[in-house]
């Protein structure tokens, strides 16, 4: 795919300045991404386009209306941004916008997959429409795994080769977004056979998924059609899939990070690097304000020995030739021109950003306006649960009193997701499990897509909260109701704030509510711009803490995925708990 | 564009060892061209395509019917040529497919713009249909500037939008050939503006052709759609090319060698070589025999200093890319199984080729029957000239003796087709231009395309015959009867010789036949193989030098550039004396 100027025989008399053009970028040091040389240039841009780049003589200006004086910095193509998810922002398109262009990124790939679990193609054509015309582009991939794992838990939609093929008609849409059911590919399954070739057939390029996938499986789901992987995390695993012909997309979220062991690693033993993208993922507000974003991750590659050169090209040109996208992430004539003035190569921090040729952030400051507009999805509630009362979320035995087996999903560390089944045998009184250790929780998915009032009940042990309930509509990947709760009554109400306001997040002990932090919009995103919205996390962070969950890094994240039955060895649904691996229903009562 | 195995779920199914596989090479060093490295390793073949490539376990095989040995060899992709016209070995598509197999070539680009000049679409349509299966891929561009000089001269066909549109549903087609109008484009012209949209809209890439073009009129030739360009002879000026984002197809033909200058020169200044690919452009039967082909090529640039990994990427990997082939260049799953083994990387020089997964050349020969097939063109004579007249190739004037100023084409130099227009004054006796010099010659150039019956006369200064005619129907690009005599007796033995064998070349000497090489494929190639044309060569050269050319390292090349009127100062055409830059004719008689 190639961007088209409005009139390209105009922008071909501007190269050959036999019109103005309207822009020169003038005593700058140009980046030039596809020779590896850094030279002294001028850069012209005509209605959004790079013109001409003038190396034989810079400072030679001619023909052209405005000068920017690059005060013999380094111009750097703008930063492309592999693979992420707006969602996980917490923020609309257009204030993500706002919060990330700043800090350089002036083109994302993202994958609407949180809101597509809720509200189906309606929220993929929201998150494509509320990215348009906006002083950054906002690519769109289509959720693949919709929902993740069929038949283990209910979301809000189901996606088919027919919702794949209907949303490949926007305007935006470029591939088919990480395909993460890489045991479907494998085994060559319908479902995921016929959303490959519904996306390859309207010409879409297919984002991969495919953690710790190697050997004889990695060229199976290859050759399955996902072209690219971020969910690598070792270094010798970016390594083999470099090797068979795979893009890795190395992911730098405000919780994963995978450059240093895939920098460190690949860094003396490749000699090239076409196939080496950079991604963010998953980044939170409050990490962008203090951090950026794709900037945050081109820097932590070149602090992990890539070269400045090669870490730029990994988030510029390699992205777009990842993502089948001819003139963009280089700075060469017919290439869009967005471009940004830095200080540093090796720490990339822009003192300008120009999207389109036009200016659009100045040392950290957005200086054009981002119009304001409302869409139907920003009001309305997605949570949609019928009337909760107290034995919706209270775990019946037939025994009235004496001992019940069942089996209780372990965590064993605070730090990782990764959890294990084990049979605990529990007091019964009045009918009633009775928890006899503080680490013991009751937790409960809600389905909240209005469909089916499917609740699934268990017992988890080392969630780490030790007090009261949290819940949250915020629940990968289905993004169900999932509360964790000492009683009831504490969850019922920390429920009921969610249910009232639309979805979010809320913490709750001795029957009151600490915090609640609203996410209206599809219960996984606020309204509100990223400098109050970080505010608000800390307030929900505080919340957290309160209820014990003092010894992680970020709080917020961990409710989010207790509900996610990708992450081995068992993860509740709204339908029980479930065997990740075996792909099945446990039963709550063990023989 | 990505090639489709057959079953798609059978060739996963063979990488992950549930069925076998075909073959396995084993026993080899694979050169990586995506990650620069060389390891040891199995590459697994199934119905055609890489099944599984085995880093890790190398030499521990499974689920496979057949091995390979490798020897301890190098296993590299199959050569692919980035920009060749088969019609310039003067063989037919598959006797050349015969010559070049051995040699690693297993992918060609080819222009079809000589036959495409004689027959139009058919000759399109011939090239197409003659490479379909044979045991090497012959992808197709289409002629984009036939004629390439409209106005000028006459071709046998004009193509305009509508005929590349036609010619865009063919199934090898996958660009539009080098647009050698550069003028036209850089001016946007209506003509090569709208061939370029035809052929974008198809999805076609396009080829480039920018001798000498730079600073803003490269940018706007680019801009104006071409991506490549082979036609770079000096080093700086593919380092202009590869900053402004063009792809260089540094060439190595028969006869233009321009890889030394380019490879040195941008071997110390670049440190990416995404865009260099590399390409033959022509070739001779002769040199392929005794030099090979594409392996030439890439052992030319190893011999100037660019790494051989560089150097067998830029014959392969980024070739793919540079047409948009996402699974061919490389060795890895998914990817189409041609490769060779080498045993030096520094001087490729198969020792098997595989095809498709098939071995198809050992040693130096081919090992597969390529079946002959036989097609209408080929028994076609296109050389449509009314009956030649004495008085059809005589310079006529009034005066009937006297003397006249005549406009005289000089060639400056033997070696080079360069050439500049001079006013020279000759004797007139009975109505008749005396040539008063062993160096001066008549030359006719006769329409040869059967609508029109054009001839154009005139003299010609330093051609290099100093007896005798030559006649050639190979005559670039518009393929007319070209012939330069000392006497008009001498020319039409000649001229008829080639009408009535359907085109070649032919020498006469005191009218006598010297030889005729015979060319009855659209008066361009041979229906001979490799090793018999070669020989017929030999004796066109022989029967050249007879003629006086003997200062010449291809005296066949001679009369094939004379009128060709791109190349400066002045050409011949039918219609009469052409000044290249100013594209208009000249009048015979000086004022």
């Amino acid at each position: 795919m190639r961007y088209q100027p409005k009139d390209k025989r105009n922008l071909m008399k501007a190269a050959l300045g036999q019109i103005n053009s309207n822009t020169v970028i003038t005593n700058v040091k140009v980046v030039n991404v596809i020779t590896g040389e850094i030279l002294k240039a001028d850069v012209y841009i005509y209605d959004g386009f790079i013109s001409h780049v003038e190396y034989n003589q810079p400072g030679k200006l001619s023909a052209v209306d405005e000068v920017i004086d690059g005060e013999g910095k380094y111009l750097i193509p703008g930063l492309i941004d592999a693979h992420m998810h707006i969602e996980s922002s917490m923020m609309t398109p257009r204030n993500f916008a706002k919060a990330v262009i700043p800090h350089g990124t002036t083109t994302v790939i993202i994958d609407p997959h949180e809101i597509a679990n809720v509200v189906g193609v309606e929220g993929v054509k929201y998150m494509h429409d509320a990215g348009e015309g906006l002083p950054m582009r906002q690519l769109v991939d289509i959720p693949s795994c919709v929902p993740a794992v069929p038949g283990l838990e209910n979301a809000g939609a189901d996606f088919f080769a027919k919702e794949i093929e209907e949303l490949a008609s926007l305007d935006r849409v470029i591939g088919l977004a990480e395909v993460m059911d890489f045991v479907g590919v494998i085994n060559g399954e319908d479902r995921m056979m016929d959303i490959i070739k519904a996306a390859q057939d309207k010409g879409l390029y297919i984002q991969g998924h495919a953690p710790f996938v190697s050997g004889r499986n990695l060229s199976a789901y290859f050759i399955g059609g996902p072209t690219t992987c971020h969910e690598t995390r070792e270094g010798s695993e970016a390594l083999d899939k470099l090797r068979c012909g795979m893009y890795v997309d190395a992911r730098e979220s405000s919780i994963t990070k995978n450059i240093k062991e895939i920098v460190e690693y690949i860094k003396d033993r490749v000699s090239l690097y076409d196939h080496l993208c950079l991604c963010t993922d998953d980044v939170e507000a409050d990490d962008i304000l203090k951090h950026g974003q794709m900037n945050r991750v081109v820097n932590k590659a070149i602090e992990c020995g890539l070269d400045p050169i090669i870490a730029i090209k990994s988030a510029t040109y390699n992205t777009a030739k990842e993502v089948n996208i001819e003139n963009i992430g280089a700075i060469c004539p017919g290439y869009v021109a967005d471009m940004l003035i830095v200080d540093d190569i090796k720490n990339i921090n822009p003192s300008l950003v120009i999207y389109g040729g036009k200016q659009v952030a100045k040392d950290g400051k957005l200086i054009v306006e981002v119009e304001d507009k409302e869409y139907p999805l920003e009001k309305t509630n997605t949570v949609h649960v019928k009337e909760l009362k107290a034995e919706d979320l209270t775990i019946k035995t037939e025994l009235e009193n004496g001992e019940v087996a069942i089996n209780v999903m372990i965590y064993p560390d605070i730090k990782l997701s990764n959890t294990y089944v084990e049979k605990m045998t529990f007091k019964v009184e009045n009918h009633q499990i009775i928890l006899n250790d503080n680490d013991l929780k009751f937790v409960a998915v809600i389905n909240r897509h209005g469909k089916k009032n499917t609740i699934g009940l268990g017992v988890v042990k080392g969630f780490g909260t030790n007090c009261g309930a949290l819940a949250s509509t915020v629940s990968h990947d289905s993004h169900n109701l999932t509360v964790v709760y000492d009683t009831v009554e504490n969850a019922l109400i920390a429920c009921n704030e969610l249910i009232n306001c639309g979805g979010g997040m809320s913490a709750v002990k001795d029957e009151k509510v600490l915090y609640t932090l609203e996410l209206p919009l599809g219960g996984l995103m606020s309204l509100k711009p990223a400098e109050e919205l970080a505010l608000e996390n800390q307030k929900m962070k505080e919340a957290d803490y309160a209820l014990g969950l003092t010894d992680m890094e970020n709080p917020l994240l961990r409710i989010v995925t207790l509900a996610l039955p990708v992450i081995p060895e068992v993860k509740m649904s709204d339908l029980g708990l479930v065997d990740v691996n075996k792909k099945e229903l446990i039963p709550l009562f063990a023989e």
